[in-house]
């Protein structure tokens, strides 16, 4: 396989888009990482959406994306692995490009939350879980989150608010991105005193309903090579699964599929955990933030909190995280997610993350949670010109 | 991108499956399909599904299937591409393997569509068709197709009744295939006086609603060639979109798409048309089968129907078509038919097709159709040994 590199990023801002359809935001995202790119026809299109079965009543989104957005006839497919379907669409156009299939690929992620009610975007993130095991008895998917929690905190002392440095640096981080939904810094007082969605996960644990799109160009290297532009190489792509329901794994608060994707990943690039320069990670609730720290060695188990605790986890600590608001603040559009944290990471290494460039990075990592840890897609970006 | 071969086949039959669960029909064919290419764990699963989201409340078929299927940990998505999503499938599990990034990948297809009301399946598979410019007006899935037959008919001079061989020679066909799910002969007074759907559509016209699941192992060719099995080479493996909605296209009785995916696949195989010795198309509607044959240039436009009438679309003809009951009788539960085309493919190129079987077939074509045409995926493979 070859090496694989991004030449072009694109995104829109997370909000509620009322008056932007399903269809016009993947248009916009991806017209805007052409134009960077300076590329006018990928060979191909790879979609990552979760929702717009069940919300938009529309399938068949890589045809739909790519004829709307000026490409008909590119071979095009949706990608799905629930919030993690952005990574996975990244994924599939790095292997396509990887292996020689075609010399650009284009990869999307787009997600309208808001074309169903908040209730419908409810039971349909259930999907995420397992229907007949957690969904059918009740259990949403914050609740799932929920009761990680709890555990955590169980076993590892800890107290909610404990847990209020992933949230105050992701919103923090947000006040200067344009692209955020949510560009307020919040204090402790208000992390502690926000309202209860499912004891112990309060508002402010987790991330919001919103609507976006995000897309990146890849071409082989040699390719990007000679275009001039800025380039980002993917140092590592890799994947790996666990059980879908909490329940069927051995140890619920250590993410076994996000330990073997970070291991391969670690392993693909060549680099060590303590390489890294950010991480940009999933930080759909608090917990998560917690876990994925955990899972990819990034903190000895228990200690994740206790990263941020210490501080470091901003952009000045030792390992910033969601250095641009990340799920939380930025925003979190489920299947547009994973491509937004991609290229957030490429904003960083290019130097292009304005008032939130970490200063000399050269290494960053991007990870995606589908589910409650039942699919983990992670990418390691490197610099390279 | 090296040559890739099909070591393992596994299917379930087509039926209403109310005492199995959409995990299970799809553990079933994967399992099968692990035995029949003597495999224990494959690198890679690609999960081909269209409606679960919406009918059976899942998603992450990914993760889900593999853990279900004893291979928790490996990688794995769903790909979608409406009904033609088990072939998007194993589309993605083939470029895998012929890029490099495993040695055996695992595609499936599963659809259950059982797990809502007739009336919530045909909501459902609306989303095929583009929500905004078509489903929103009130045009069902078949109402789509019935434009097309009706145009057709005008355009061409044919009758409804000139329609009959190819559902007659579908279920014909399926009289001795035991996974068919109508295995029962019709003539040619059933097809002309069965019940309008929508008009010209009849019930004779259109596939079924069904259950079933079907699975392919694929390998590199040199593995495939160590491992002694039967191996059927994939020659071609493509794909093209066109507009989702058809009053976008240019000339809606020549799918542009389908042509073009066509072509791209007698390239890569260095075939012409008249190389095929059969041909599993996607006659999900009657006219689909016509208008197949012509954008594939096995029939000049206007004659597909003419090419059925002739009796060239036999078991006996000239271009065996369905041969082993396609989707009008083998049944379609959509997400799946791809894969059972590819898996029914290899069943005759291996002689492995029973009653069913065509005496010396070497090169068969096996087509799937997403929406009415906007994504068309095609597969021609190949006896080695």
């Amino acid at each position: 396989m070859r090496d694989v590199a991004i030449i072009g990023i694109g995104q829109t801002p997370v909000a509620e888009h009322w008056e932007i359809s399903l269809r016009d935001l993947a248009v916009q995202a991806v017209q805007a990482a052409l134009l960077d790119a300076q590329i006018e026809r990928p060979q191909m299109l790879f979609v990552g959406n979760m929702l717009s079965a069940v919300l938009s009543g529309q399938q068949n989104l890589g045809a739909l994306v790519a004829d709307h957005a000026g490409l008909r006839g590119i071979e095009a497919y949706k990608v799905e692995a629930a919030c993690a379907s952005g990574a996975a669409a990244v994924r599939a156009a790095y292997l396509a490009v990887a292996g020689g299939a075609c010399e650009v690929a284009l990869a999307c992620g787009v997600e309208k939350m808001t074309d169903g009610s908040p209730d419908q975007a409810t039971a349909a993130l259930a999907g995420a879980s397992d229907a007949i095991y957690e969904a059918e008895h009740g259990l949403s998917f914050v609740a799932i989150n929920a009761l990680l929690m709890q555990r955590y905190m169980h076993e590892y002392g800890y107290r909610h608010e404990d847990f209020a440095p992933f949230a105050m640096v992701a919103h923090q981080n947000a006040t200067t991105n344009p692209y955020a939904m949510f560009p307020r810094a919040i204090t402790r007082e208000q992390f502690e005193r926000a309202r209860p969605i499912a004891t112990p996960i309060t508002l402010l644990d987790s991330s919001g309903i919103g609507d976006g799109a995000a897309a990146i160009v890849l071409a082989s290297a040699e390719l990007a090579a000679h275009l001039g532009g800025p380039v980002v190489r993917i140092a590592a792509s890799t994947a790996a699964t666990d059980a879908v329901a909490v329940h069927d794994r051995r140890e619920p608060l250590f993410l076994q599929g996000m330990h073997a994707s970070a291991q391969r990943a670690y392993a693909q690039a060549g680099v060590a955990p303590s390489d890294l320069d950010f991480f940009e990670l999933h930080d759909a609730f608090t917990i998560m933030s917690a876990l994925s720290l955990e899972a990819c060695g990034l903190a000895p188990r228990g200690k994740g909190v206790a990263l941020a605790l210490d501080g470091e986890i901003t952009r000045q600590g030792r390992l910033p995280i969601c250095t641009l608001g990340g799920l939380k603040a930025r925003g979190h559009p489920v299947g547009a997610s994973g491509v937004y944290q991609i290229v957030e990471t490429a904003q960083q290494l290019r130097g292009q993350a304005g008032a939130n460039q970490l200063p000399g990075c050269r290494l960053g990592m991007a990870q995606s949670i589908g589910g409650s840890g039942a699919n983990v897609i992670t990418h390691i970006l490197e610099r390279v010109s």
